[in-house]
């Protein structure tokens, strides 16, 4: 057995980009029951713009795999299962209610909040591994994350929340 | 039993509320784990400045339970354990290498930006409502969130994770 002391930064690129690979595939089985779910127009059309967007992150995964020489392969991540669960639990306990998209909205930012830390540290690695076509990848999905946050948080402090208070 | 409609945004405020107060106590309890760990000096350090800060913000948390005229309570977050279990997995995966800060790091600000969407949306809930003095006490604590997730993205292009690559 390889003693613990060799592995290294890639190994632990490439286990995050696991662990990002299969976050960001529950997302997108997530996010057309919250397109479905929300109330607003504005809300679900939000949700479906980014259920769109998150099949190309999936793309983009791939091709880090590819340029890691290694099979695209996701590992189980407790952390976004932990946190679409809270958001199923928003969507039961306030169905029907005005607090159903204030809920909803504030279920995806925790989503896109994940993924934001997850993009920003394995676009910082891929800078120190020296692998700048991973890095453009990466840089372009934290991008596409952070205006995603940046919708929602416009939604949350408009037309969305404040029928709700 | 009350039908459901009556729910509004001080519920889901209050239940969010929750989840924050019961993630800030876990975090808590993790951070001098992960200083212990952390093998360069400033993490340790910043780790453990971080973990002052909680205590802190533990305390606005309860004070803004206060200020709604309920109990501090917390609610298992699923997220935050989530988060904090994938952390522990990388101290182990990752102990005696050079790639243990690194991981360290990541870990940390993926707590940090949970947190961040937390408070973020604490605030504009606490706007809505006409909290003005909750809005103060969750600013102050967002500021410092995303001040650590700063400072901790400064370590990781720096010094920390040079020595891993």
């Amino acid at each position: 057995m390889a003693p613990k002391a060799e592995k290294n930064l890639t190994n632990l690129f490439q286990e995050t980009l696991k662990d990002i690979y299969y976050a960001e595939k529950q997302i997108l089985r997530a996010l057309p029951k919250m397109a479905k779910s929300a109330q607003s127009a504005e809300l679900a059309a939000a949700f479906q713009k980014h259920r769109d967007e998150t099949e190309v992150h999936v793309e983009r995964l791939e091709q880090v795999f590819e340029l890691l020489g290694v099979q695209a392969r996701g590992k189980t991540c407790d952390a976004i299962i932990g946190i679409i669960d809270e958001g199923k639990e928003i969507m039961e306990d306030f169905a029907g209610t005005a607090a159903l998209d204030p809920g909803l909205l504030a279920a995806a930012q925790a989503v896109e909040h994940y993924e934001i830390s997850r993009y920003g540290t394995l676009r910082t690695w891929a800078q120190q591994l020296g692998m700048k076509d991973a890095v453009k990848l990466l840089d372009l999905t934290l991008g596409e994350e952070k205006a995603t946050d940046a919708a929602l948080s416009q939604l949350a402090t408009t037309a969305v929340n404040a029928k709700a208070a």
